[in-house]
């Protein structure tokens, strides 16, 4: 027995698949920070072990944040007044720019890091800037908190202000592999990821040698695709050669098999791309706050559901401007809401059950066996107290977990383990 | 002088226009509880008052809750998976029913009120149940909030469960009637308004008898209208009189000039329908996140404000889940980009400015003239706090502003003044 054997006692519910989420007043189980299961009693194997009583509180598997940008969280939930391209050009650029200053780094990422700590969140694919001292920066901060990362620094050389253009091809990837080599050899629970902003701002070249780094170096890659009208036309411009936008990260090698690919969006795909996403298994991050914010559109996500993609939350802050995924669950139910009633009755609205299942185990599959507590799952977990949310009814626990889902707290979550370690939040827990 | 003449000392924010927010940092004075303007110093005339320095803070007027259900607040962020008919089935007429039991509505309306005093509003149109003394016991719990409710006892007496229904529409204003007379000897800050479910639940007999009663009493009356395709369908087979469903309302006479008029939604008024609400002075109550939440639509609201209409916003807990009227600014913002990506492109999504007209001014105006700091507005104040929304960024006044939309945190509210008064908020404040 060590410190990652334990038993958490309380109400645990997970997605046992897409529609069902299971429901035990009882004890789920960590081996060495492998899940054993739920069970109503401590099975025999087990007895002895230390009980971590949290009983009458709801425990769910850790949140899966799979697409998010720190650098932006210093202006979340300001700025919601342009469409994407404008809103980069306005806002995003000249405040990425700020992480040349290494001081500037320290004090925006220490602020996102101590909240991110907070959230339900226990591990996440992170968008940091092209600098590289600073997105290591982060790293650290992160590695510090026990939570399991992706962290990327941003590769983009056109399109982009000067002042944010990475001089060349050769220098982004330069650049790229000291960031990687470092991370490798300082971090244990924050590794790098391949982060070219999007087509646009990266050229043929440096998405080309992304692509062979990709396969070399045995990493994921994290991008964005297809969010909006105006950038898929851009980018049917810059790409003659490629189909679909798609197709254009297909031509460049951001999708080839020796690691994971993430993007983000997904709002307007043909069947074409939705095949080819299908065929290269990469995972699509929906973030519905930020297609909301940004007036980018409803991506179709019970369509790719029943088509088999794999499909995971992302808060996208600061396009979305909460870095509490249980707002991207109601958000994605509310949004899939209006698209049943707009655009398309073919498919019903996502339900609670969906929405759970993408926030936990559908992107945390991205991490491995991640987001559940049937058996043999990393040991990620997170409680819940809804003590602060009064009701004159008596309700069912997930019924419990719904109102907890919308009402989108921080202050909900009263502890969280990842991979079997308890994670130190912050004081005034 | 009096306790109601005082300065307010902050960073003075409020609509001069839909289009301008005034940003003034200074003082908001208030004589005999009817404000005198904003100063960047205080007026010869007014040296010497008391003066509440919340120097930093930002000022803004009260917040104005056009429609809500206090009655349904126990499962608000719960059963979200119906829409509008099928909702009151299965969640709200169970729900409502419980009201006939004093100890219980007790019970429920303490939670609602404890929480709406920590709440961003200052005024509020409410809907209670069918039940005189559960409402009576509503507004008794709210007159000594100090904050300025209309509430409202329910009437219907068709088509709903035989536990909930009237017996008659004689004993439905009987009790309506006994009602009011209780609420005006007793109450000051609370008043009553006439609240006939919808069309749907009350008889042709019911309507008329109300609509009567409006302009005995000189009464508002709050209602629903126009929210859900199927509602609209069934009031058009109920109405066979009437050339839609507002002129269903108009024809039983609930539009007569010797009161105001709410009608929650409006999501799918034609031409004649928005021209007869203009000509009859109605004010629409916008509630966003519910008709998300009930996948009703989205209500074309700019080109309400266009032509003129009267546009508040309302929360409608228990459909939106949100008691704070922030969260329905940005609701509000999201879902008018979501018409303009998915429905029609002629009108722009609504700004920030707008959104904050809509939730002070524009609603205030249901209750005379409040919801601005202009010379003649009753004092209605709310002082708002960021400090635990760190940034690594300087923010201007309208960014403050606006993170505190979009986050919609009841704990940004640090105090609020209604009619000159402070009100006195829970102890965790």
């Amino acid at each position: 027995m060590n410190d990652k054997t334990f038993a958490l006692k309380g109400i645990c519910m997970y997605s046992k698949t897409q529609q069902v989420i299971e429901v035990m007043d009882g004890y789920v189980i960590s081996a060495d920070g492998i899940c054993q299961g739920v069970y109503e009693n401590i099975p025999k194997e087990f007895e002895g072990i230390t009980v971590h009583d949290y009983t009458g509180k709801l425990i769910i598997p850790g949140l899966i944040d799979l697409h998010l940008h720190a650098s932006q969280y210093p202006f979340r939930a300001t700025g919601m007044d342009l469409e994407l391209l404008e809103w980069l050009d306005t806002y995003t650029f000249p405040e990425e720019s700020q992480y040349a200053d290494i001081e500037y780094a320290k004090k925006a990422y220490s602020i996102f890091v101590n909240d991110f700590k907070n959230s339900p969140t226990t591990r996440a694919c992170i968008f940091a800037t092209i600098h590289k001292e600073a997105t290591l920066l982060l790293m650290s901060l992160l590695e510090d908190t026990g939570m399991k990362t992706m962290v990327g620094k941003v590769n983009m050389d056109r399109n982009c202000p000067d002042y944010l253009k990475e001089e060349s091809p050769e220098k982004s990837i330069e650049d790229t592999i000291e960031f990687i080599n470092y991370a490798r050899q300082n971090y244990k629970n924050t590794v790098p990821i391949l982060t070219p902003r999007f087509i646009p701002t990266c050229s043929d070249d440096l998405m080309v040698s992304l692509g062979k780094l990709k396969e070399e170096y045995h990493l994921a890659l994290h991008s964005h695709l297809s969010e909006n009208k105006t950038e898929i036309d851009w980018v049917r411009n810059l790409c003659p050669d490629a189909d679909s936008y798609t197709d254009a990260y297909e031509r460049r090698g951001s999708f080839d098999q020796s690691g994971k690919t993430i993007m983000a969006h997904c709002v307007y795909l043909t069947k074409e791309e939705e095949d080819l996403l299908k065929r290269r298994n990469v995972f699509i991050a929906h973030c519905p706050d930020s297609n909301m914010n940004l007036a980018s559109g409803i991506a179709p996500i019970r369509r790719y559901l029943k088509k088999g993609l794999n499909v995971g939350l992302g808060t996208d802050v600061a396009a979305g401007s909460f870095i509490n995924l249980f707002h991207a669950m109601s958000s994605a139910i509310q949004s899939s809401k209006l698209y049943w009633r707009l655009v398309d009755q073919t498919d019903l609205p996502l339900t609670l059950e969906e929405v759970f299942y993408m926030g936990t185990k559908g992107g945390g599959a991205f991490f491995g066996n991640v987001g559940s507590f049937e058996k043999g799952f990393l040991m990620d977990a997170v409680i819940l107290s809804d003590d602060n949310i009064q009701s004159s009814k008596t309700l069912t626990p997930k019924e419990r977990l719904e109102r907890i889902i919308y009402l989108g707290k921080d202050e909900n979550v009263i502890s969280k383990y990842v991979d079997g370690t308890r994670i130190e939040m912050n004081e005034f827990k």
